[in-house]
């Protein structure tokens, strides 16, 4: 085999974090170097703990996990209480963490890793607003071309936005990071809405977690079977879309995924469109490609893979 | 029988156009109480003369032509000669028409029917931008209460845009007249994008016009072989879009289509997302609902209703 | 003498556009061609019969006066009572007119105006929002190359704004119809608060037209008492900016002015800074000079010609 | 004598940082905790430098020298090279610094400072773009209510911008840092261009400086002789606007000022009007006040207090 790929993730946790988190711990292709937690979905000192609970869970208490920006660059924080509860992890009984949060801020960890690593070797695989990784590019630009990709969830077209009409939340929370970002010239593949919203969690899938037995298993179908609900009511469907595990399973099985390469800018000028990724799916524009934009997915292929190494953790 | 209903139809065509006017034309249960046309798909000196060969076509020299806005309210004329060819009407020969334009400013044409006609009575399909609508509401802010409904095409959600990622056409060219009338307080149906890219013009379907053996069968047929080149291409799907006639379709057959009332506000602040209209269509804004959005429609019975209602067109 | 300078003054009285039309009635070197109001400073029901109430008090009823929009192209009115009084031109007792007000729509007047008359022989003096003006252009672009200059009040660059931090109350009502006028091409003459907040209506000032003794300026006096009020108490000032009479006074007296050919561009984008004239008096951009910006004025020199003017109305 | 009041100065000389350095440093009422350097005028790496320039200039090799944010948080850095030449301090031949840059980033240094000093003891002098100090907020927001005042070079009202026509160097430059200060709710003090360019560099003045024979004294006189340069050109005075060095002076002597308590908003929306810091100095607005506007100096006594202070630098 060969040697693991070294990845970042940059995370909100949130239960579609958590999962995303549980996938990438339970595949040996990857090399989590850190877990940098960001606020978005609750705020910072949720974000933190939740990254460390889901370490624990998954009997990781290696992975160090840090603390980054408290707040986006210029907005204020809006957080998601409604669609991820109190704790971000609502759903399962969950211990508070034992393990410690690394004294290191997030944003110098992030730099630290991409100065010190061989250049092009690690990826940033980002479920949040983008603050964290835009103050890195702030801090230290140099770190720019030594970014392998920037793979995200975030974003959406022909699904228009979550949060507001023309806008997803993971971008509008923090549209100038994500401007910042996605002008900076590194390869980005981005998770929009328009194919997490295919990712469906219907019954039969949860239960498949549920029916692992271990305790990974059953704490995944009950973050699940929490997570749905807000969705499941807003759109009629059977289950609600999947949304940060897709970044994972992207690294393990591109195969299960087409998308094209496009221009993509984000909205910051109007307060109507704010947070927008304007995506230029058809070509209309001359505007450069900036993003490969990822559209659909083999979900039950998707599904498989979460099963398969999710059921792997021992836990 | 009741009595028809009356309606104006303004228009920029435009092949579409063409066949949405040959629609209301075919149709007993519509009065067409005048054609205004409108700078957009190709300048006014055309729309103006396009509508009048259509009139001819469908052997209705007595419907009354007027001639409109030259130009949008703020910005510069944007025209789309590369989807409709350089006359609007590309496709088919086609004489010059021998009926007069009327003398009459296509503006106060509608601001005197409106009050002169019952209140209420009296029914607007926009076919083209705004910009006649929005200029008889400053002409004569008094007809806004007598307007019975505005039926338009127009705008997006769920389809992004067409001339640019985030805008369609016809607001696009004038957003600020579509700001004006939506927010004028007017009952509003709008077909989108999003409706209209299910009504493909498929081969068979093309066909059926060709071999209705009338000039008018064949000219339409023509149209819309040339109008769906430019989609059929972009799309790679067998037959384009056909937009304008869902207008009158929907006066026709209701129950064709079927819709949200929501809230739909169109933005005018940004370059980058100029002329989208930001449709709510899950409610996640308090915003007031100001639009009735057409999302899906029986195209099979769509196109049984043209075939028909063009076949009983004489010439 | 020469043939008088033909010139249509489009306005929303207002004192000081009484006192502007009364200033261009009172010189044989202007022919009032017509009178357009507008919605602006009350709505256009008062504008119009201001109009008429200010012909008969100068003698001249014979002066055609129009009624142009009642509302801008875009956003709904706002009006300033608190600076002019629930009618406009609070202040002195002013009987109702009796000559009446023509029935041609006053955009309608200002596009015949411009095709009949040879070209650039006309010069539009506009004292109020620039809806009719902007209505004109689009109703018929062919009269925009026909325009000998547009002078108008409004705007403002190192004295701010009056009705908001950055806007001046004129371009503030239609910001849009401002931007149509300014990207036109015509050869403008702006007078921004600049100028007009040195043309102060000290007591001195005010005294010389009470002091007429006719009833022209007893009247003059009685609305500059009023029209100051408000300034006076904001700024400190003895007496306060009179704004429009400057625009009449150009024409007659352009030796008493000095200003600079620059860029000026219509903020429509952002609602901080809406109706903003963004001026480029020092040249930082390479934008195309498209105004003459008036910045400085002999104060004195323009009361000696308003006092001498006004002075000349027999009543 | 009572304790000098603490302060950290961020700054990215430029000449007139510079000067305003040597009055900190010739200043006993002020203890100048550090320097913190800001990309601004010139690049990140040239104002460092030129911080510690200063600082052996005026034999001050013991302040700690940071080196902060070397690109503004979504736009591309714009530097003023026109204005203050290549170095940035272009003029007088100066050597390179022997004294070291420290290893702390100066967004940490900052947020360490407010941290560990006492509550509302520290105040913020800052010169440059926003950047470092928006940076110390979103790393800490503790810090904020711990910040005694931010007194700060930027923006304008009535003298409109300079490097646009709309907006001041150091507020344009990092708009998004700017908004994210001017919204956090310190106490900000603004010297903007309105006072600045009351600040003239006359002849006679710089002579002040060269005639005082130090060191010193002949590189300030040499600074402001390439400083004035530019602005002389432009604004056709005799010498140019002093900017930063009156941030200083107004904590040595506030006596020589005036201004009003007012809301200022900062325009990120528009790219017409990007960076425009809108001052409601009339108060035709409801908007919290956020900032004292200082809009008056007294010339004189700025400038004999500039000649004692850094008359009394020794070298």
């Amino acid at each position: 085999m060969n040697n693991p790929r070294k990845i970042i993730i940059d995370t909100d946790p949130g239960q579609d974090d958590a999962v995303a988190i549980l996938l990438a711990l339970g595949s040996p292709e990857l090399e989590v170097l850190g877990i940098t937690a960001v606020a978005g979905n609750v705020p910072l000192a949720l974000t933190q703990k939740n990254c460390r609970i889901i370490c624990e869970l998954a009997g990781r208490p290696d992975i160090p996990v840090y603390s980054g920006a408290i707040r986006p660059l210029v907005r204020e924080l809006v957080t998601a209480e409604n669609v991820h509860g109190k704790t971000g992890l609502n759903g399962p009984e969950l211990s508070d963490p034992t393990m410690p949060l690394q004294a290191q801020y997030a944003v110098d960890f992030i730099v630290e890793t991409f100065m010190s690593e061989p250049e092009n070797t690690v990826t940033l695989c980002v479920l949040g607003p983008l603050t964290n990784i835009a103050l890195a590019m702030i801090r230290e630009p140099k770190i720019i071309p030594r970014i392998a990709e920037i793979v995200l969830m975030g974003g959406g077209c022909f699904e228009g936005g979550n949060v507001t009409p023309a806008a997803e939340f993971n971008i509008y929370v923090d549209p100038h990071a994500a401007k910042t970002v996605f002008n900076a010239g590194v390869p980005i593949t981005m998770f929009p809405l328009d194919v997490t919203h295919k990712a469906l969690t219907t019954r039969k899938r949860v239960e498949e977690f549920r029916s692992m037995g271990t305790n990974v298993g059953i704490v995944t179908a009950e973050l699940l079977d929490f997570f749905e609900r807000f969705d499941e009511e807003k759109y009629g469907t059977d289950g609600g879309p999947l949304h940060d595990p897709n970044v994972i399973a992207w690294l393990l099985k591109p195969e299960l995924y087409t998308g094209r390469h496009i221009n993509v800018e984000i909205e910051t000028a109007s307060e109507l469109t704010m947070g927008m990724t304007v995506a230029d799916w058809w070509g209309v524009t001359d505007r450069p490609k900036n993003a490969f934009f990822v559209r659909d997915l083999d979900a039950e292929g998707f599904y498989n893979l979460l099963v398969e190494r999710i059921g792997a953790l021992c836990p």
